[in-house]
């Protein structure tokens, strides 16, 4: 497997996948910034003019619902929309999933239109699977990461999206399938919008690999490897967001080979 | 003072407040990560169909006017209504005030909701007494200083909000109080964004801290010392914008104590 | 020439022009920082309540339609028509022509306004041409670059505007003149909004300097100077986009003068 996430990682550089983003403004230029340093090309657009005429020359979609409003939200259906015309996959970060209602209503609606692969941590996970009314058995549950967890597959049942739940350790789901990657660092969590890049990435990597399960479980081994590995040079957050582009931008083989932590 | 000001520092990475910003598009990133950096935890939101719920979940409110629109001053006085409602401290920054005739409608209308604190530069606090149509000496000003501050007394008296008037020093004023910080680099100005980051760290601090003179004595120290210490190692205003993260991050108390500069 | 170059930039770090940007959301930040690290004061700002007012305030406008949508591509209109009315010199950066129908429509409604200067890649001045209806031979060209002359040719006489076409090699266009800069280093087309710093920096310069052909020069010149130069030190991308904003603020003379590559 890790042979196969590295093919991938290499596969993204050499293809430059064009990638469309609906995303908010706090991690607008950190997200391009980081699909360029993985080798993809970054295309930021909303225009309801526009948008689907960028999901037709885009590889793939990513929408996050950061600093969503009544307008952008639109676009993003509209593009999501778009996308599964056209057998493009879309990628959900329910950002703030659960904090109000607005968001939870959004959320359902763009969950009806089936992202390929939805990533955000556990709380937005739980959230999502509820303003859902999916069933997870919950009570059952004796830590936060198997109710997570519970969400998660029951999200993946429902709309046939491979879910990761990223945190301390990231879990990809898609049916019978869940792997875990133990990399990162913690002050990774000092640094804002780092999810909203791993979403982004993951869109490019599911714009070249064909299985999304894997695509998603290489596009989070790289950023949490370039993430723990930046991390042991940086004085603290503010470099440590640099430093991951450049690690992103310049990982060898070896070094993602020595630090990757994977296990099922 | 110095000791209790530390104090205040600490009491804000331990509670980890959650702050809703209403913000600018040029600083978001670094905003959300200065707070980030400082020990809060940033929501960027603005939608009129959830900026009330937003401020229902959080501990203290921004409104930052810099890259304001029709809809977004909308959103500003709705959250600032709703932020009075509940009792939750709110926080005006002023950018551009006395730019342009609308810029000063929106914050005449904004001043009615009374802020807990305003913070902006000299000309900003000036810009903001005038547009109040508040009287001020004005005549017998000797220096652009005493101009601002007798503006900042006018706006406190009118509004009973402490009134943080930033530069090379800055001057804090609540009723007969008056405190001076002399700290910071001149590389500072030419950072974009770090009045803004100011305004919201001040915004965490009087989330936590009842006496928002203290607050905001607090946060403007924090930032002049961190901004100081990480002018030290920076080559330009490039890396600064990185380094103040890091120091914000990973100040000690000797670090803030032997370098911080207050006076009355 | 290379004297003057240097001279003009000494000019803008003395005259601390302001700026009026309506430009787009990834690079709003690193736009200012940019400009205010070459000496400039930089305003973003694009409600249709005061982008006329602002435009009056300022000495050059920058419209950049990166992230346009049908509210911005108003007020960018309307700002650009305010400029022209009060003499002063309008950059159009074309951030994405020709990839939408809709950018296309908004392109040629802008190009009617005659901005002073229009920067954008090979591609994208290509696209600009084609989206005008203007002749250009085309068929007989033999290499992409031989087109995009033909093209900025093309809209240099049609709209009287200095046209920048760049890339590896900078092309500045305007009448007979032509020049070419050979600066830069590959790296930078990792960096998100470089060349939305290049127009910002280039409506400056245009601020400053009569001749439209020598500001567009010497802008491009220091920023492919200075790209080059923080390119040595870079670990990669994340680094660069610091360190550049380093060196605007503080490149010599010397480095300047020993590093420029610049023919006829």
């Amino acid at each position: 497997m890790e042979n196969l996430l590295w093919q991938h990682i290499q596969h993204v550089k050499k293809s430059v996948p064009l990638i469309h983003n609906i995303t908010n403004y706090v991690v607008m230029n950190n997200t391009a910034n980081a699909l360029l340093a993985a080798g993809a090309s970054p295309i930021m657009s909303h225009a309801q003019s526009e948008v689907e005429d960028m999901v037709n020359i885009c590889q793939a979609l990513v929408v996050n619902i950061g600093t969503l409003d009544e307008y952008w939200s639109l676009s993003m259906i509209k593009a999501a929309k778009k996308a599964n015309e056209l057998g493009k996959p879309w990628i959900l970060d329910p950002v703030g999933a659960g904090a109000t209602p607005y968001r939870n209503d959004i959320l359902t609606e763009l969950l009806q239109l089936k992202p390929k692969i939805i990533r955000g941590n556990a709380s937005e996970i739980m959230a999502l699977a509820k303003a859902s009314d999916l069933k997870t058995k919950g009570v059952d549950s004796t830590a936060a990461s198997s109710e997570a967890i519970e969400a998660a597959n029951a999200l993946n049942t429902e709309y046939d999206s491979v879910v990761c739940i990223s945190g301390e350790t990231d879990i990809i789901i898609d049916g019978n399938k869940i792997m875990m990657l133990n990399n990162g660092d913690s002050l990774m969590a000092k640094v804002t919008g780092l999810g909203c890049s791993a979403s982004a990435i993951t869109a490019a990597f599911a714009a070249v690999v064909e299985d999304k399960f894997e695509a998603t479980l290489a596009a989070m081994a790289l950023l949490g490897v370039c993430g723990e590995l930046a991390a042991k040079t940086s004085a603290g957050p503010g470099t440590l967001q640099l430093n991951i582009l450049d690690k992103l931008y310049n990982i060898t083989e070896e070094e993602f080979m020595s630090t990757l932590k994977i296990s099922e």
